[in-house]
């Protein structure tokens, strides 16, 4: 059998080496455009503040493991421009090649959004998730004096943290009226005031331009213009479709449709990764959810069925968290704006607690529980102290469908240096109770 | 309506909230043998480091508060000596004075084990749970060169800490063969060589007496003597039961039996927190968990049922982290040798990993899962980094009946500082998945 990977992120290298483990004797090819393999693009703030020493330690492995460790044959810098019904066409090293399969994954992942405003593609004007632009984001930074940053989702947030970390003045505007605006806005409150300290944070702008002669030189908004040089366009991200589009069909995102084996809709062909749509845990519907550990679990299921066995992927919880300056920020489901607009009648519980024993030195923690009017668990947000495993235990309630009462009798350990006899969560389902009738 | 309650712990005066908050016309009286109320013994060892300066932090509301907040008749000094059909006699500041009541709650909490062994009665042998005698426990240590601990149960560990912290020279006597013994030794084993840092760890050591002439001098073991000026017995508690053993049914713990309201086997006599059984998720048996957030969850559903509504108590995990010089140690449900004793056929997966992403420096986790041959998880324990969050979210996974597919897909969130891409959890899933033929 000959099974083709459309992509060398972190989907397509756990999808072959699944295969690769449960069938030893099939051959697998990886297609993989860049030079690098398994990239972890995540990093790449991290890498750019110069606590990732390496741009090597951003791929977990590189090439030559995946070739004699796993028996995977990698190829890199291999553009797939074409694909057909067993076979597809690659473009390496400036020579197309052509290739049959028997079984095809797309593990194409996902690409930065862009503005599409005048004069984005001047010098200096750079996006983040790309691991082949690490360096350069690196090179510009260093050298950089104002850096303007557009877009406070978790890229923009991380980045205007490294960038301010590194000395420079850091400008970040966002559209909405609110940092990270998937979260509700009690819980970016807290994120906005701890941004100010840092950045200049621009709320409710628009960019509309940029200038500049080499390079850039002018970020223009909707009300102002700030000098910089450098932007950082950290809008957000779109699916790699390209070459599946016309082959397989796509959902509403826009990213590929699969079922919960991962299988597109053409018969033996898979999608997974962040090209690929999946189901959410929480509305039960399909979603675009183009994160790290869902798109390498997306790859084990595909892998595992690609080699002819049966897992079902059941979906994931958009579950995040990030930090700024030592504030984490965490969520795991829907915030009640999102709930809303999904169509469910919402109760919620906002609650500012200390995150350990009254009697420690330590920080608030401000968190969030929705609701639905039948006691289902929507989602939890947090900000503060002490949010990671607040929205650890959120993720493993809401992907197990818990209710409120389950939020308020989950045995959560107590250590006074760590957290509460009456956790914030259970305090949180308390409120809820209050608001369902429950006693 | 007349509501008496015996005790003034966590239990206790939590159910006395409730009945408050949901019948406010009505009489609470709490009857508390000693000082206080709402006192936390668990934060004793920090008391006796001083990181926790003032003794009456220990007690999360005063008794003024609960007088005058919510009008709870709060009697302290208040011993219960008798009690029958509707009435109670208490002795308070030396008189016995009778009660009636309507609905009775045993929120009698627990007592420190003694050894029973020679001269344990000697001044500056010590036991650490009661909140009565922490400042005695602090004095003691303030003066102690020498101090010998009796157990390495969670306050046997942590009294460890506080002590060598103070400068103490200190002797761990353990019967069992590693310290924390309800863990298993793959775990015990990190803490372990922790501890020997630190203290003389004397493991599969049994105290046969103590020796001095005014105070402790000496304590002995079937294998060798240590001197000390303060020996700690921390060897466990036992239910609280003396005045409610001939009134309402006892359980095989010996602790008061309950049903998922909290009722005793006598109508309107209720019983909650140390003194009574409550049910263990995991084996859905009836189980004794003497344990601080428990006895709050106890107490608030005995006193939503006394109030005359309805609540269940589903029970819980013996949920616990702890940690020892910044070493944390947590578990959710059953270790592996818990799990064959209550007759499961099980499978287990020990990993080590680090704790978060790779180009971070930190330490390891070695996390142990164990499953039983179904593939449902009967319980998590992880020592070293990130414990608390993966013990929270095990703890949620337990509560909700997860299965090793449940652990592997759950989406738990990923940030490079905080966690990894494939969470320790999710590698115990994965090696789980072997053992149980899942691809």
């Amino acid at each position: 059998m000959n099974i083709a990977i459309i992509g060398g992120g972190a989907a397509g290298m756990t999808a072959a080496s699944r295969v690769k483990a449960l069938r030893p004797d099939w051959n697998v090819m990886v297609l993989e455009k860049t030079n690098f393999v398994s990239h972890a693009p995540c990093g790449i703030p991290f890498y750019v503040s110069g606590i990732v020493e390496y741009f090597e330690e951003l791929c977990t492995y590189d090439v030559a493991h995946f070739r004699s460790e796993r028996g995977i044959d990698v190829h890199t810098n291999a553009r797939v421009i074409e694909v057909g019904d067993g076979y597809l066409v690659a473009e390496e090293n400036g020579r197309e090649r052509k290739y049959e399969w028997d079984k095809l994954l797309f593990a194409t992942g996902s690409r930065a959004k862009r503005l599409n405003v005048k004069y984005e593609e001047l010098e200096g004007v750079l996006c983040v998730n790309d691991i082949t632009n690490a360096e350069k984001v690196k090179k510009w930074a260093l050298k950089a004096e104002n850096v303007v940053i557009i877009g406070s989702g978790y890229i923009g947030v991380e980045m205007a943290e490294a960038m301010t970390r590194l000395g420079k003045k850091v400008t970040v505007v966002e559209m909405a009226e609110r940092p990270l605006p998937e979260y509700d806005a009690e819980i970016a409150a807290v994120l906005k005031t701890e941004m100010e300290k840092f950045v200049n944070l621009r709320l409710g702008e628009r960019v509309v331009a940029f200038e500049g002669k080499d390079k850039v030189e002018k970020v223009i908004t909707n009300k102002a213009e700030y000098r910089c040089d450098m932007a950082i366009v950290a809008v957000g991200v779109h699916p790699n479709t390209e070459i599946a589009r016309n082959f397989v069909e796509l959902g509403k995102s826009g990213a590929i449709k699969t079922n919960s084996r991962m299988e597109t809709s053409r018969e033996n062909v898979y999608a997974a990764g962040d090209c690929a749509e999946s189901i959410n845990v929480v509305t039960g519907k399909s979603d675009w959810i183009p994160l790290a550990a869902p798109a390498n679990k997306m790859g084990y299921v595909a892998g595992v069925n690609m080699a002819g066995y049966e897992l079902h992927y059941p979906g994931s919880l958009k579950s995040q968290i990030t930090s700024f300056y030592g504030l984490e920020i965490g969520k795991a489901g829907l915030s009640e704006h999102e709930a809303i607009r999904e169509g469910y009648e919402v109760v919620s519980a906002f609650v500012t607690t200390k995150s350990n024993a009254r009697y420690f030195i330590n920080g608030l923690v401000h968190l969030k529980a929705v609701a639905d009017r039948s006691g289902k668990l929507l989602g939890i947000q947090a900000v503060g102290k002490g949010v990671a495993m607040r929205i650890y235990a959120a993720s493993a309630l809401l992907y197990r469908g818990a209710n409120v009462r389950d939020l308020f009798f989950t045995d959560f350990p107590y250590y006074p240096p760590v957290s509460r006899v009456w956790d914030p969560l259970v305090v949180a389902a308390r409120n809820l109770f209050r608001k369902l009738g429950i006693p």
